[in-house]
């Protein structure tokens, strides 16, 4: 995949996101690649609660491909690397890597759908976003 | 306080649930107390979504006073007992006591407003549910 | 794949597992499907606190593949069907599908390897299991 | 109470942290509470990990008492005060309010207890950090 200029953002791993293994929960990084992508977005001018008000659209995750490479812990700093790798009507697929001090932790390739809020029908990507996006 | 006969209910601990302390996070205590006053309403006869869909109006926490005694621990079974201790016009006080094996881990007060599902102001609890809720 | 027979399971949607486009946050699907894994063990006989506990073992996801086909809401009734697909040495790969009232919603391949619970490399899964998982 | 002067810290409110009332889920705010707390206390120069390997000791909530004022949403941005108000041997009392755009969202009193890791059992604050909390 032939993909854009990563976006990087930092998160920082609470208690709560650990479990009793001691470390991140499984379901918790998805959570933290849902936070890199809202603020890749931001970033871009958009914030989502904007977007559903005004356009009525929400991006919706389609598929999730996740490999967990290695464990974070209590107190890691994650960065995130978001890049947009293809770019449809109403589809966009990101790739993501959570890397800590350098090391890779977890990597994943998101499919998301821009759908009316409503209805969850897929809908065009609306063109101010189209135009902002980098080019993948 | 003087509260009605308890609703009593079973939650499971799951990885999820834990943190790396070994024990549950503490703000996961207050998700098993909600499903539990969920299911409580459930077994009055009224679904929350329903009561969304059909009267506008949803039950939000107003006050949360909770004493952890003790942890639970991933695989525990925990028994919520739900006792309605207060009921106004808007206005419910529920006790909560979270078990394991007959032992106290937590105990709750919570209060909760009836509320427009738009607005977020309070409104009269359905006459319905005001009906079928145990006295306390 | 061929699998096993599926191992079947309810979890109900509750408000803590939703999102404000109305429907069940993405990453909660982890959670139900990390809860059915858990049940189908624990069926089987194995309780997984135990299994840290006495043979220093865990289970941890390795690959997650989730297709979304239709959003879960508040109050629904989710049956999870998991299927042993794969066994290995310490490798186990399961398929979950998650349906309400016999409609798919989210299907999802999760590999799963055994490792020590302190350094998280793969261990051999113990043979007590080994001997009670069904055959693919 | 007399307390400290309030240490300051922000959260973003991201789609995992609200529910379909459309407002960031009750228990979710003590997970941004805990994360206040936890920066405070890095920046007073203590990781809780660190805390916990060195000298065996994690601090557990004990009690909370919140109040909920009004909900925050999604892409708030949410301010939050933490202030130390009483400080015992083993114990901690923090004051906190959270805040958008300068309204009042959430406030509550939490009192945590510094206890031995694998026990759970009260122990003294470790008197590295004694001396660096600000006074009450």
């Amino acid at each position: 995949m032939s993909c854009s200029e990563p976006h990087r953002w930092r998160v920082r791993v609470y208690w709560e996101d650990t479990d009793a293994g001691g470390v991140v929960y499984y379901a918790n990084y998805l959570k933290f690649m849902e936070r890199a992508r809202s603020e890749w977005l931001r970033e871009l001018g958009f914030d989502q609660s904007r977007l559903r008000d005004d356009a009525g659209a929400v991006f919706v995750v389609r598929r999730v491909e996740a490999d967990y490479h290695a464990p974070a812990r209590l107190d890691d700093e994650i960065e995130i690397e978001t890049r947009l790798c293809e770019l449809g009507r109403a589809k966009l697929v990101v790739s993501q890597r959570l890397q800590v001090a350098g090391a890779l932790r977890v990597e994943a390739v998101v499919t998301l759908v821009c759908v009316a809020a409503g209805t969850f029908k897929p809908v065009k990507i609306p063109p101010s976003i189209q135009d902002s996006l980098p080019r993948p």
